[in-house]
């Protein structure tokens, strides 16, 4: 190495991932899976880039790299033979290209127009577009250029102009010979467009694990694609109050939080455009929802006061900023609508979806809306009331923080039956398994408890043909190198327990039992691949039968999308912010007892399944 | 000098100001002189740091310097003893501690509340102020911090939160333990500070030469102080046209030429506040006026269309932008409004000159408003129609790109008589003349044609008791090193034949005779300081009785500080900058004709004044 690269390791070097037109800033220090994160590349990464999971495989295929693993898997020498390494365990040691391996490469998700059940949103944006022919200027009439551009406009149209609008207009009339597309949000000028420019919007759910994007016609009011990534701020702590502790006493924390998220946001605006062939000038508003400490995060807000009782917001209702006072890149004045909160951590996404679930909700007596994550809203309505809380659960139903936990990808165990003494596996991709992700999760769990393989308190059998122990502690042997430990039981159990825990306390605030729920609604990405009767088999769902079960998917994604797409949208998700009425669990009388309580399990699973 | 200071010196050094309180950027190839104008430090400079006229002097308190002046001046040696050196031959070889000499530094202009004469403005600021009580958060009522505070407001108050002032107001509401001064504008919640603070509005006048602010307390309408500086984008070129082209054709340059209007008026603001004992973060509200060029360049607005027939203007209208975007300092969501143009390169500062001086010319059935600076912009108003002009006069009227010019600082001659054969010098502070400022410019002219040194076309005498010749090249001798050059003569006439011609032409397009004009208005801050006969013996102003000049001294001061302080006076500049017909001089049939008509004087002046 020759003493200018050491030197450049001391700084920044590059990393360019050439199959996704993308070249983001890294760190000697860091390896390529935190360099990635942090500048919003979707590598895939389970176990959170500690070595444990194998799913990042990148191959190098210019620049120096140290590579020396801590834990050997069983891929590696195959994968290794063609190059693929774990980005994880690689630190750049220059400025280099990296390809990432199919399988660890997040997908776009496309949604075509007029696919079945997509219908098309509300339509009737915030901002306005106008297509019009500016004259040009003479000596006879050299009015300026903003002057003769609102002359073509209707009467009234605009009053305002954005700085970046104004710096832009001048150059984008002449380009585009006065044949223009104007932009117009609230009587402000935010843009000016050549004519036949797309109109788009960026609809953003921020979830504490993953961030997903959705990119929507704004004209047809249609989704034109969509697109997870994990949300790069899991490198400061996967739960929310790891995050807010470094916000709050890391010096420059709450900025590189904010600056994790803008990046995670412009990364998924860039590859939805490039997969869409659009162009990130066009899109002209962007709406976006989070659970309230996300929320804070993401605009910068302080999160002192959040992070301790009673939890205060520094702000509930609904904001509208400049995109570039956040960073995000957009058309030159384009605003960032964010969804109001209702209180505590209970944020705008729960707000989205209560507004995309509303004709389900509604049309029954009593409901529950139970949105899966990371933290884990629940709603309980009843005549018109509607009791809200948060239950801090945690990723293991995500797969998160599992020992061989992944995302659902190929390889992924999604499912889990025990018959005939043995365990049956339904792998994604048809392919050898190599971890389980979420719905697996509660499916082994369940498969286990059914075996006795894992008893009522959730310990793991000490004698049984599914269970081996290793260095003295106890697993299940689910597939080779795939095992569920005594601690993923238990962070199993704490995630579960907390939302049953959860139910339990709206429940009884409104003098109700279980089975007065006519319809319990499963939202959440997670939440649509979760098999009903293992969720109610290790106690994460009451017993309820099963058409009174809907699982929406990610409700908070269409809901963040109808209000990108509509004012009318944003007017109902500013009532329902304020019509819900929040209950602070963690100062409920009964909600530690409860907890208690429903850490275990049902004593006799399969007599009571059975039944 | 150690190899750490050597790279050093490639990379950027300190300047310190102690006894300013101010710290800037500077690098070691660019002069004392030239950093502190970029970083709107006030040294004097009246020859731009060419290093004629020695009016820089600043003493090295720490660090070292490369000094070698080209050019020894009288004062050198005698100043030198007590250390001090010329700021625009010098540059810095480390961080530096720098003090200005006291008459090197231009001094804070106070008004003081109840000055005669200064009446208070019409005061109805666009910035509404409500000294609240904001009752804390608990348990049984964790709303958030913007809610609780909103609640505080009377109803309706505030729709929307800045997101500075959201970041900020949790801290704020804690600290001040809920006594708070919330800032509303338009609906917009823009900043929370602590019950007491003043509320300070800050106009600036942006003109080709110089910038003035003055500060006000929006509160009561009263002006607080005012300062001026040299506009620092004299580095790139005394005149309009240099900058343009620089903004136009350098790489980054625009954003140079907007970087330094900043820092300006962040400079002004920094000098102000501190001179009063007031902050920055109480300003609430800033207004600006400029002629076009200096809107543009201080919005960062594209030029190129605005440097070239037919002189298009990006925008005309008066705009609001967060101040954050200007990159000017304030409370956190303060908003700059910038003051309408009228076309071409007539902008905002004659718009305020209008509205300033509007009780006079409305009284008078012709009149005709001359803001005299390095533009002049004239209007002619007949039975309520406005004929609008500006004329490219240069600096030479306020003493600039004059051989001995310099700023209206102890030792300027300001007024030159002729009697019995010799020149009588009135010098400002009563000291040994070192140069010419703008009032003493034009005296001077007026005293050598009198004395009949100079002739009816601009030539100096080849003999006369006043001329000498030094190195083949004439010049009246003012002073003991104070010299007129013919090239002086020169630069005097093409500015006098330039506004003289506009005049010509808009009354020409009134069909006026200049008999008809009732009142004449000279504004300008170096407009209050020239002597009337003066101007009319050198041809500036026609030759009309002395009680229908009337000098209005900084009109566009003035009237920016009208808008800043009253939304009222918004509408009426919004007004004005309609009503005022815009006429472009250099496409007029007869004003190249009538310019070199302007250009030499009265064929007996003496004559003539004596009449």
């Amino acid at each position: 190495m020759s003493p200018s690269a050491v030197e450049k390791n001391a700084e920044r070097l590059t990393l360019r991932f050439a199959q996704l037109d993308r070249a983001i800033e890294a760190r000697a220090t860091e390896t390529i899976f935190q360099s990635a994160r942090r500048g919003g590349v979707r590598i895939l990464g389970a176990c959170g880039g500690r070595g444990t999971c194998g799913s990042c495989y990148v191959r190098v295929v210019e620049g120096a790299v140290d590579y020396a693993p801590v834990r050997v898997h069983a891929a590696d020498a195959r994968l290794g033979a063609e190059g693929w390494i774990r980005a994880c365990q690689a630190f750049p040691k220059s400025d280099c290209t990296v390809e990432v391996a199919a399988r660890s490469l997040a997908a776009v998700v496309r949604a075509e127009i007029g696919t079945p059940g997509e219908a098309a949103l509300h339509c009737a944006p915030a901002v306005t577009t106008y297509d019009i022919a500016v004259a040009g200027a003479s000596i006879s009439h050299p009015a300026a250029d903003a002057e003769r551009l609102i002359g073509a406009l209707p009467a009234g149209a605009v009053h305002e102009i954005d700085l970046r609008a104004a710096r832009s207009l001048s150059g984008v009339l002449r380009q585009a010979r006065g044949h223009v597309r104007a932009r117009v949000r609230n009587g402000e000028l935010i843009d000016v467009a050549p004519a036949g420019s797309a109109t788009l919007g960026l609809a953003i759910d921020v979830g504490t694990t993953n961030v997903a994007a959705f990119l929507v016609d704004l004209e047809r009011g249609t989704r034109l694609a969509s697109l997870g990534i994990e949300n790069p701020q899991v490198a400061w702590g996967g739960d929310v109050i790891s995050r807010l502790n470094h916000a709050i006493r890391a010096p420059g924390g709450a900025a590189e939080l904010q600056a994790s998220a803008t990046a995670a946001v412009n990364a998924l605006a860039h590859d939805l455009c490039r997969a869409t062939g659009t162009s990130i000038a066009d899109i002209a508003d962007v709406a976006v929802c989070g659970n309230t400490a996300m929320h804070h995060l993401f605009l910068g807000l302080p999160v002192a006061q959040l992070g301790r009782a009673p939890f205060v917001a520094a702000v509930r209702a609904a904001m509208n900023v400049k995109a570039r006072d956040l960073g995000i890149a957009a058309c030159p004045g384009a605003n960032v609508h964010v969804l109001p909160n209702v209180m505590g951590f209970v944020g705008g996404d729960h707000v989205a979806a209560l507004l995309a679930t509303e004709e389900r909700w509604a049309a029954a007596g009593t409901s529950l809306l139970m949105d899966i994550g990371t933290n884990t809203e629940i709603s309980l309505i009843h005549r018109g009331d509607i009791w809200t809380a948060s239950c801090p659960s945690g990723p293991a139903l995500e797969g998160g923080h599992i020992s061989c936990g992944m995302r659902a990808a190929d390889g992924a165990i999604e499912g889990v039956a025990f018959a005939d003494g043995q365990l049956a596996l339904t792998v994604i991709g048809n392919q050898e398994p190599v971890g389980l992700c979420g719905s697996g999760v509660v499916d082994v769990l369940a498969a286990l408890r059914e075996a006795s393989a894992v008893d009522a308190r959730g310990r793991i059998a000490a004698s049984h043909a599914l269970v081996e122990s290793i260095d003295g502690a106890r697993a299940a042997r689910i597939a080779p190198g795939v095992g569920f430990s005594q601690d993923d039981v238990r962070s199993v159990q704490l995630a579960k327990a907390a939302i049953r825990a959860g139910v339990d306390v709206l429940l009884a605030l409104a003098g109700l039992n279980e089975t007065a729920i006519e319809r319990f609604i499963i939202a959440g990405a997670f939440g649509s691949y979760i098999k009903v009767p293992s969720g109610i088999a290790i106690g994460l769902f009451p017993d309820l039968p099963a058409e009174r079960f809907v699982q929406v998917g990610n409700a908070a994604g269409l809901g963040v999308q109808r209000v990108l797409a509509s004012t009318r949208e944003r007017g109902r998700a500013r009532d329902l912010a304020i019509r819900a009425r929040y209950v602070e669990l963690s100062s409920a009388a009964d909600f530690h007892m409860t907890f208690v309580k429903r850490i275990g399990f049902h004593s006799t699973p399969s007599a009571r399944r059975a039944s």
